[in-house]
């Protein structure tokens, strides 16, 4: 992509809204603008790592063995009046009345919904396990939003649900997704520790949350330094196959946010316990029949009995991650993107646009490794080498390629490396094997 | 995809609510479930088909130069009182109060939005043109909501939008559109014919429909019948040359709907006019200062001189698509996928579960067929074979093979082609040559 056909609205001062550095960011590096408290248009930069996430999300719930769907925004109420949680709800939930005058809302999730579809569906045992999710935006009315979209009003989550025969067939559910929930954030660039949780109001007995270690993080945490070292992620999983091993081997490595941790029965000893900050990216429930007993979701048993299915959900933040990647990577010239989200691969910097040798050696850069498929925005602005140098750090891609008129004199363009800061120079055929090789 | 761990909750029946073919097609071939009024959630193999045309379409917008944003569902009030449009909408407008009492709503189109963060941002004619687009969800609370998602409440649109200095540049943006659309509906596997339009609602002074021929459109049209045999759209094509000959080429073949439509001063004789019925599923605006003058969007001129932008807002119905692709493409037994938009390229069918001829046969078709990066749904249920194929022709995968004990005897599997209903037979490894040669 050329910059000059791009729209990178930068902008060099710290916006006063934003209190924490994700959003700080994001608005500087122009991913995102407000539209209202909470609600925030995505700009191309900002969509497309939303899109990386999303898109790692969805293949390791792939993988796990869901299917995916994409149930609606808008709900009726009589379904949440159906599970008791219509008025359970209170403000939080965004609530419409339509032109005939019948009660809608915003979905802040979709347990009802999602045990409609089954309900419609699912009759018997044999049809078991039942595995959909979906990736679609939430609204949730708070009091406050701040912090940009790691708290805002309508936000994009994956949402997974299970439906088991008994809690032994949900637990297989659970354990599909703890393992895949120990990928995708390991896919993500970021190191996630499971800690045991309360259920909240989605209510259940078995829980955890995936909190991310970030210094700026919402929550404090503590955990084992093994945590910090040891790396909890299978490389490779049979989902058919016993994932209790797993499961069990992240468990038995202390970790607990600071409800949970009791510093007098904490297991671990002070010169093994680190103490840090965290953010919440994920979180896992089994709730067994909850939903199912008030919504009527039975399945007939081998011996033709009916009975209420076992139901779990699983839901990642997937807006939320991109300020909780940002928070947990960035240094203090913008962003540091891990390879595997950033929204171009790398950036090409045309330092003096206009003079012949850098204008070909660039556009002959950006053309083979264009071919050779990896993804660059080239700065073919008439800014200041300064500037140009600041943006390409501000939006934080993990390489850039500088041509200037001095290094090709020589022969050389450079190669920075944007988190480690590592430069080197060399020849515009070596940047070009380097990444096209 | 194994049929055995897939939702996929066909139904014998024809739906009584369904008045239309999309509509009890996609039912019964278990693509979506209603919601509420005009509301779906997408099952599986409805969401696979969603996902490949919004692709389509994202591909031919970036191609012609767009860049992909994504805007927030629910949008302040105070936007549409800049505009005017707050009060014009009427009942179809989704009216939101949020807690603390401020008026929001569902966005049905996106244009004072698009242009709010067009205004914060640019301020020189040379960031011009400004070209943007999302695929996002809207709302349009119609008073009678049918037809399934031909029109639907809650609806997945692509809109685009341009920004440019005045109405020469507007149209050059304009014809970028148009013949991205040709391209987009071509490549989708529809005959798309633009027909000079009202501007409706949305204002302006060129328009233009893209209309796709179907016997059970929702519209009257008459159109050349050089339109049925003539391909109209370009192969390749290049977005910065000059495009007015291949827009005006198309224009010059007569076509129009009902409204339009004049039988006493119509060009086209009577032996050349085709009268047939079609279905809206793209619709170009240029609609000049019109959102740009109250909502003050504005750029500085090469003289300094402030001037407000020509717009113009380009939509296509992408979830509308899905039905429409299905009315112009099934037959007595089914949906009849265009190759580009099916949700599986082929539908591997054992007839005979637990025969271990059939289960190896069938087994080593489905493994090396995904090795070579085909998308096949195995049929490895215990149904009846009647019912199987009944379903493979229901959901209208392009291609069956189908493994049977007696062909298998003999060495050989069927292989069909769904939309011309030819049968082949031949050994699996020609089968396997065919598709992954």
């Amino acid at each position: 992509m050329r910059l000059s056909r791009y729209f990178l609205p930068t902008m060099k001062d710290t916006p006063r809204e934003a209190e924490i550095v994700s959003h700080r960011l994001m608005l500087r590096a122009g991913m995102m603008q407000q539209s209202s408290a909470g609600i925030y248009s995505w700009l191309p930069l900002g969509f497309k790592v939303l899109k990386r996430i999303e898109q790692i999300v969805r293949e390791e719930q792939n993988a796990a063995g869901w299917n995916e769907v994409l149930m609606p925004t808008i709900q009726p109420a009589d379904l949440w009046r159906e599970s008791g949680r219509y008025d359970d709800y209170g403000k939080e939930m965004l609530r419409i009345t339509d032109r005939h005058e019948r009660d809608m809302l915003y979905g802040p999730t979709n347990e009802e919904q999602i045990t409609d579809i089954f309900r419609a569906h699912v009759r018997s045992y044999r049809e078991l396990p039942g595995r959909l999710y979906h990736i679609q935006w939430k609204f949730r009315d708070e009091v406050r939003p701040r912090f940009g979209v790691m708290r805002g009003r309508e936000f994009l989550m994956k949402d997974a649900y299970s439906f088991d025969i008994d809690k032994d067939a949900a637990r297989l559910a659970y354990n599909r997704q703890f393992v895949a929930y120990l990928r995708t954030f390991d896919r993500l660039g970021l190191k996630a520790i499971p800690m045991a949780a309360d259920s909240g109001p989605i209510g259940g007995d078995m829980s955890h949350e995936f909190i991310i270690l970030a210094e700026t993080g919402e929550s404090e945490v503590f955990c084992h330094k093994d945590w910090l070292t040891t790396d909890a992620v299978p490389a490779d999983v049979d989902y058919e196959g016993d994932l209790q091993p797993i499961v069990d081997a992240c468990l038995a490595r202390y970790a607990a946010t600071d409800e949970k941790h009791d510093a007098a029965s904490c297991p671990v000893g002070e010169s093994d316990l680190v103490h840090t900050r965290g953010i919440e990216v994920g979180h896992i429930f089994y709730f067994g029949t909850k939903y199912s007993a008030p919504l009527g979701a039975k399945v007939a048993g081998p011996d033709g009995k009916e009975t209420e299915v076992h139901m779990g959900s699983y839901g990642v933040g997937v807006s939320r991650l991109v300020g909780g990647i940002i928070e947990a990577s960035h240094d203090e010239n913008g962003i540091v993107w891990p390879e595997q989200v950033a929204p171009f691969h790398i950036g090409l910097v045309n330092l003096k646009v206009g003079d012949s040798a850098c204008d070909a050696a660039t556009e002959d850069l950006y053309a083979k490794l264009g071919t050779a498929g990896v993804d660059v925005l080239m700065d073919d602005s008439s800014d200041r080498p300064g500037a140009k140098l600041a943006t390409m750090d501000l939006i934080g891609l993990p390489w850039q390629i500088v041509v200037g008129p001095r290094g090709l004199a020589n022969g050389v363009v450079e190669v920075k490396n944007r988190k480690t800061g590592e430069r080197e120079e060399m020849s515009p055929e070596a940047a070009l094997n380097r990444f096209a090789g």
